[in-house]
């Protein structure tokens, strides 16, 4: 089996992926679009890809990609995300700091407090901010324990994000849909249009008409007009069961609605 | 009148400013927070951030900042954004692409195109980036047409933005609630619980009851647990209005509620 990642080295979808599969081989590409090119192009089995950090919210590139294109999710995958400030430099030294824009969020207020009118600069991940500050001691990443090692870097500072608890929502993207195993999620997108307002409405009652639970609801711009949405939602249960496969297509005889798959819930 | 604004000068926030009152006196900052910190620490009347892109989506920092302060929405303002790709140097030499993270999100595809493999810097506004682009022949920068002038730079390109139709709103946070007009708005949070996934459908239940229309909802984790969101809502109606007062009342009598502010809409 061979996994797509977020690379290079030392990435924190690198942990998602030897977490969810710990024997697989690893393909390495340098940003999401890419590692979910890599599924679609055969070049691997399944792809893995951040959805949504507890601080900084969702990773639009991904939303939007599970939008414009036919992806399958088979899996989800949650990992803590503890992040470390790395240099070869000292702390006096650092004139930029680098990291991926979601990483960079997830630390404001630290930069903030302890670098004023530093240059920030955006990396498509951050073990690629790691790999940068391998070349001058002008240059912080903030990345991953892992990555200090991988890079021969030191950690000027440890569990640097705002919040304590940070978490990471990964998906797996794939071929097929996995059986239901009793504990499973099912991601759709349904797409609301400005003039019916009350759409939304409809459609969240027809998941507690059927007491189907909602784990998650995210809106993304359509793209078109500003003020048009679609949402993003996540419920309990799989596409297999009689009464989601039902509220589904009573959903779909309303509304356009694109369902993105059924997987085990991670928790 | 004195009105902060997202600088230095050239921004689509300064444009936004202008827009809203062209004789007012503007004071620039360099990032959103102290655009906002300028307001409550009574620098200025009034202070203009970027809310949300037709593209690229909600610009996330406002969102929270809403959320974390008690801040009053006065006005909004929508603004056409057209970018350019400026800089002092031709498109060979170009090493770097700055802009605000939006901007660089909004012409994505733009860059990808054009630009295999170029170092992409993020800056606290698109002005910022075009002063950068000052200092180097490498460095290009994704801003306004009115920054090339500004700031000597070339214009490359035109109407590099993925989408033509590219609109940013822009809010204006002040003191004082402005009297209804007949088309207004108001501003809410609303906090959810994960342990009640109803409570969504509920309010909106609550809305669609009254004959209210929402404009907008949009989804924020709370920064606390993965899966528990607040929602972003924006209704047509003045908090003056009776049906809007009492149906925030009922809101309020089962829910988190936070009215951000009734002000006059941009259309």
């Amino acid at each position: 089996m061979i996994i797509g990642t977020l690379g290079p080295e030392g990435s924190f979808t690198e942990k998602a992926a030897k977490q969810w599969n710990d024997k697989a081989e690893l393909r390495y590409y340098s940003d999401i679009m890419e590692t979910v090119d890599a599924l679609t192009g055969g070049e691997v089995d399944y792809s893995i890809v951040p959805i949504e950090n507890s601080q900084d919210g969702s990773i639009t590139i991904t939303l939007d990609l599970l939008m414009e294109q036919e992806l399958q999710i088979v899996g989800e995958i949650i990992v803590q995300i503890r992040h470390c400030l790395l240099s070869k430099g000292r702390s006096g030294d650092i004139k930029v700091i680098a990291s991926h824009p979601s990483a960079l969020a997830q630390c404001r207020k630290f930069i903030k407090k302890n670098f004023k009118n530093i240059e920030v600069r955006s990396t498509l991940s951050t073990s690629q901010a790691a790999k940068l500050a391998c070349e001058s001691k002008d240059i912080a990443a903030i990345a991953s324990r892992e990555s200090a090692h991988r890079y021969g870097l030191d950690i000027l500072a440890e569990d640097i994000q705002d919040m304590n608890e940070n978490y990471t929502r990964f998906i797996v993207i794939g071929k097929n849909i996995p059986p239901a195993t009793g504990n499973d999620k099912t991601s759709i997108i349904v797409y609301l249009e400005k003039n019916r307002p009350g759409a939304l409405y409809e459609i969240l009652g027809e998941f507690a008409d059927a007491g189907i639970d909602l784990t998650k609801i995210e809106s993304r711009p359509t793209k078109k007009i500003l003020g048009d949405y679609l949402f993003h939602i996540d419920l309990k249960g799989h596409i297999e069961e009689g009464i989601i496969r039902d509220t589904l297509g009573r959903i779909r005889s309303k509304i356009g609605i694109k369902i993105l798959g059924s997987y085990p819930a991670a928790r």
